[in-house]
């Protein structure tokens, strides 16, 4: 385990990669996952300016004529929201989604779940779930802060899960969830400690589609080992996303393996020479192989560059502690 | 002043408000602005079902092939994100975009505003200073809280505002803003208490796009009689529009007028039968009548059909008060 593993075998292809990623921002979005279009959206901003594989305004490897999109070979799983009249989905159902996510997007998330009753489309299931699990999270904090005072927060639950994973595990046996809707049903599932069946489910969304980071964060946090990590790894799909997890998963949870995900890391930064993310990680590994003075340098400039972003800040405090 | 006031002539063509509208939906959550994209998808979703005008999953006035959407006149000023790839945006900035708008999603506001620094289109324009007064917001409800409590909220003020203005008003003068900076250079000028100007700018905005419900609020909160409203009219749009705002301030501000108000509430509610908008501006209507009991009926039908929809929610426990 102490030899460098290389990651998969993808080569970028900067214009499709910022297509794709570009889709994912959206289909994300859509769905109200919003750290993880946030997180698609830093990698787009990552990549070689356009100019670097001469492009201007439109992409060479994806001639479009105007009007049209890239569209990825994910597009029909995501079914994204490109026209105001999608040709999939009944358009009552369609408008239901739409006002359904305007309450979304103000927080009201039982009124959400409430108005996609009887929606069948999966991107309309998830927002329906998702939000329902919403409702039960922000219950069961007021519930923890009524019963327990604030800072205690393991003894209230989330009263919707149970109701939410009866109908996703019916889905799932009956092969109709699509890839968000089995991460969701991915998070689900460890909260309800079945981290085994949890680590195959997500397997499957992120082989199904790649983009959703949120979906990798889950599944890193269930891996009992590196060992686990490094067995995984065949299973994953040839995509930056899995160099992106494995760099992610090593720094966060196994950092005495910082070599493996120094390596990665050189990877992504190849790609992604622009990636505030990637400095950011960077940063966090020289900190674990207690580079403090590196550290502390490439946190300077990452907040130079980008002055409001607060991810790993804390980290950053500590460096400076130690280097003072 | 007392003669019913029919409205503008628009005659409602189903097919078109409904594409115009999900576009409004669209345009509005580009900017941030939730409230107006949730009134637009309320609007929508109250339109008679599509077997009504003969429509079962597209739309016969707007004849569309697959791929295609619906554009009403208003696409060029919305610059809607229809296509991952604009024509009429450099690339960079789009992306720069996506990623601002994943910042304001998560209520990173000064993130975002800062990541916008240097675009050009409008929208990216509206998304940066909206933010900007956003982040100004905060600040002032913090500042409120510090130094006077929570309950003294007068004092404090906005301290982004002044060059929020600054900028919006040169570009006023320079003819460059489009209709949501107008809206937004309407409400600056609003906190500025220069309200005869707000009246012109909102004015503007409204004629230049109507489907935007935040401006139409704003100007009805400008005008100082129901003899003003009425002076106003002839500059309005033709549009639904127009009738939703007279049925709306004439309840909100003037309700005495009550006569008038209904009889734009009936033009609505035959345009929109389905509209719980619509429905709940009836209830407040017979409030404002003193016909509690049917207003109470009205209130309880409302809630039965939107059982989680919170707003007036306050006049129907008054209602109950009144009638016990």
């Amino acid at each position: 385990m102490t030899t460098t593993q290389p990651s998969n075998h993808w080569s970028l292809q900067p214009s499709a990669a910022r297509g794709t990623l570009r889709e994912a921002i959206q289909a994300c979005n859509e769905r109200g996952l919003y750290f993880a279009a946030r997180w698609a959206a830093e990698a787009l901003n990552g990549l070689p300016a356009p100019e670097d594989d001469n492009q201007t305004t439109r992409s060479r490897a994806a001639k479009l004529s105007d009007g049209q999109r890239y569209t990825s070979p994910y597009a029909e799983e995501l079914c994204l929201d490109l026209c105001s009249e999608p040709t999939n989905v009944p358009l009552p159902e369609h408008d239901t989604y739409l006002m359904a996510k305007t309450f979304f997007d103000l927080k009201e998330f039982d009124r959400c779940a409430s108005v996609l009753t009887g929606c069948t489309s999966s991107k309309s299931r998830f927002l329906r779930l998702y939000s329902k699990y919403l409702v039960g999270e922000k219950r069961r904090e007021q519930d923890t802060r009524e019963v327990l005072g604030p800072l205690d927060n393991g003894m209230a639950v989330n009263r919707e899960i149970q109701e939410i994973d009866s109908e996703l595990t019916e889905c799932y046996n009956a092969g109709t969830l699509d890839s968000f809707c089995k991460y969701l049903y991915g998070s689900v599932l460890i909260k309800r400690q079945r981290k085994s069946l949890a680590v195959k489910v997500l397997v499957e969304s992120v082989n199904q589609y790649p983009y959703n980071w949120s979906a990798w964060l889950d599944l890193g946090s269930c891996l009992p080992s590196y060992a686990a990590v490094m067995k995984m790894k065949p299973e994953l799909p040839d995509s930056f996303m899995t160099t992106y997890f494995l760099s992610h998963v090593t720094l966060e949870h196994f950092n005495n393996q910082h070599e493996d995900g120094a390596l990665w890391l050189e990877e992504l930064m190849e790609a992604f020479p622009k990636s505030a993310y990637v400095k950011c990680e960077r940063a966090l590994a020289l900190y674990h192989a207690r580079d403090f003075p590196e550290a502390a340098k490439l946190f300077e400039d990452l907040i130079k560059e980008n002055p409001h972003r607060l991810d790993s800040l804390d980290v950053y405090s500590n460096v400076l502690f130690v280097t003072e």
